[in-house]
């Protein structure tokens, strides 16, 4: 905590001022403290000679329904939790924006969490169980202990892109797997042979499935032979990692598969740059997200962006659900991602 | 709100819970319900055996000490609203991560207002109030009457790179107008003439302080005859932008000035994919923020960066300063922002 700072003399202008209550509003009024809380009350009565005598009282006074106060009797806090990991995607303040706008239409804020990994996440729930959110979206993943307290507590909490396959739980994801899938059945059937992976943070879960899905298609089509390398879903790892494909594969990559848009943004400059290569003539470069600069004309990425505006809509609507009717069953919403066929490379659809 | 969906029958794993209170505590623990609180704030003292079976009993219950009715008694909410506009600028992601994680570190949330535009600020205003709020940051700008009533609410406000100038508030800003005229003047010395100035939107504060420091800089350059056009901070509308000098001009201006890097980013890449200009030999471009796209090597802005660690600390400490000593004089901080030399504008100082 910062120092308690005495001064001498205060600013006059800006005095310290105790908030209002509904009980000073009362006595300005000469009406009941409850005649106050009638009159803010949503759908309560009140006569229009008290309306006009408390709002006069409470506009003197600066007052303003407590939605705290109201919200410990109504057991609602009309605020929620969010929970992301740090932004070094592109891809999560767009959510953010989406997420909060979509809930202050409900009249629920948004109290946020930023984590500098996902694995950080056990400090925050002790936090989010302390402000008595009434629910919480989480874009990092909780482990069945971490997801007991929360429910234990009585919270809805909706996973956002990570589910947990072993238990019944809320979630909202993009459907990661297909959309790797799709980007390496379009890379081999336009000829690609010699493959390159650059995976995300070894704690994020997408980056674990978006990896796997590749990995998973690759096989299927007896493409075994393929070198992996991590990155931190930031540009210059993604630089690092082609610099690392080009040396470990001593020579050029057909593809490279990126877990993120930003990281295949990096790949791309480090062939350009670095090894005075071509995109899309001597590499071929994917990534994934649909971030803004993936449509920069200087990358023009192909990749699969992920449905923001409808993901957030259901998360924000689902976790609703849950906070007004507690016993909802749960469920699981998947959404494809956006196909975007670029020029960073040759797709078999490319000149479709 | 969603509708209070009543089902016949809800889900048995996941039945509705109240959550416990300190008196059920107290009660399984058979004490008193202030020995609870006692035992759940810090300072206070109580027994080992006391702490033992209030600890033991709020296990059992999931109880936890429930920060925002302590925060009713201690007039202090520990939380505090940041109030950005809409961030189609890639900037603020950054601020916001920044300001949750040192929030974070004192104990305070953040308590999360988006506006789709500056000008939408009233609307909010009423929602902070009604919160709680112990202390505003707003990257949005305050008139008059509004910064009014959320002072005589109590509630101390700090400016982020904005400030009201007839007015004693407290503000961090980036020195835009110095930033801007050290970009004018490293172009003209590199013997630029002809200048175009691409504005943000019409209610962004910061785009005006940028947009009128670099006209004042080439008026005293002897400079008049400037374009300006107008985007909105996002990079089709510095593409469009671009186009649109090209027309109005008849021709290439030696020096584009964008009131931030994603528009700059937009005119680099119209200049060359539409026009088949290089860029820095045919048309010299900068920017503003320093934003991560504007060091991808494809553009390599030449740029001011905000400082924005600093920035956020600084903000940070102040509220948090003002919140416990409400009565401290008004301060305005200002940051000089970093200088920049990148490859998309020759600069008197490029070869230096």
């Amino acid at each position: 905590m910062a120092n308690h700072v005495k001064l001498a003399k205060g600013n006059a202008d800006r005095p310290a001022r105790k908030r209002a209550t509904s009980y000073d509003v009362a006595e300005l009024a000469g009406v009941s403290q409850s005649a106050v809380s009638r009159v803010f009350q949503a759908g309560a009565s009140a006569s229009k000679d008290m309306r006009d005598r408390v709002l006069s009282a409470a506009n003197k006074l600066g007052y303003r329904p407590n939605a705290i106060a109201r919200g410990l009797i109504t057991q609602r806090s009309n605020m929620v939790a969010v929970v992301i990991s740090r932004q070094t995607n592109l891809y999560y303040p767009e959510v953010l924006v989406q997420l909060t706008q979509r809930f202050s239409e409900h009249g629920i804020r948004v109290l946020l969490f930023t984590l500098e990994h996902e694995r950080d996440i056990d400090g925050v729930i002790e936090q989010v169980l302390q402000y008595q959110v009434d629910g919480v979206i989480t874009a990092a993943i909780l482990n069945d202990a971490q997801l007991d307290t929360v429910e234990n507590a009585g919270i809805p909490v909706i996973f956002y892109n990570r589910t947990l396959p072993e238990r019944l739980v809320n979630s909202v994801r993009c459907d990661q797997e297909e959309g790797e899938r799709w980007l390496v059945s379009q890379l081999a059937a336009a000829g690609h042979k010699r493959f390159a992976i650059v995976s995300g943070p070894d704690d994020s879960s997408v980056s674990m499935e978006r990896t796997q899905g590749a990995l998973q298609k690759l096989r299927e089509l007896s493409i075994a032979d393929v070198l992996i390398v991590s990155g931190d879903y930031g540009y210059a790892s993604g630089r690092a990692a082609f610099s690392e494909i080009m040396q470990r594969m001593g020579g050029v990559p057909d593809a490279v598969i990126a877990a993120n848009d930003v990281m295949a943004i990096g790949c791309v400059d480090e062939a350009r740059e670095t090894n005075y290569l071509r995109v899309p003539e001597d590499v071929s470069i994917v990534g994934f997200d649909g971030v803004g600069p993936a449509r920069y004309a200087a990358y023009d990425l192909s990749t699969v962006r992920q449905p923001v505006g409808r993901m957030s809509e259901a998360a924000v609507s689902m976790l609703i659900e849950r906070i007004e009717s507690p016993g909802l069953s749960p469920e699981k919403r998947v959404f494809s991602g956006d196909r975007i066929i670029g020029g960073s490379a040759l797709l078999a659809d490319s000149n479709s």
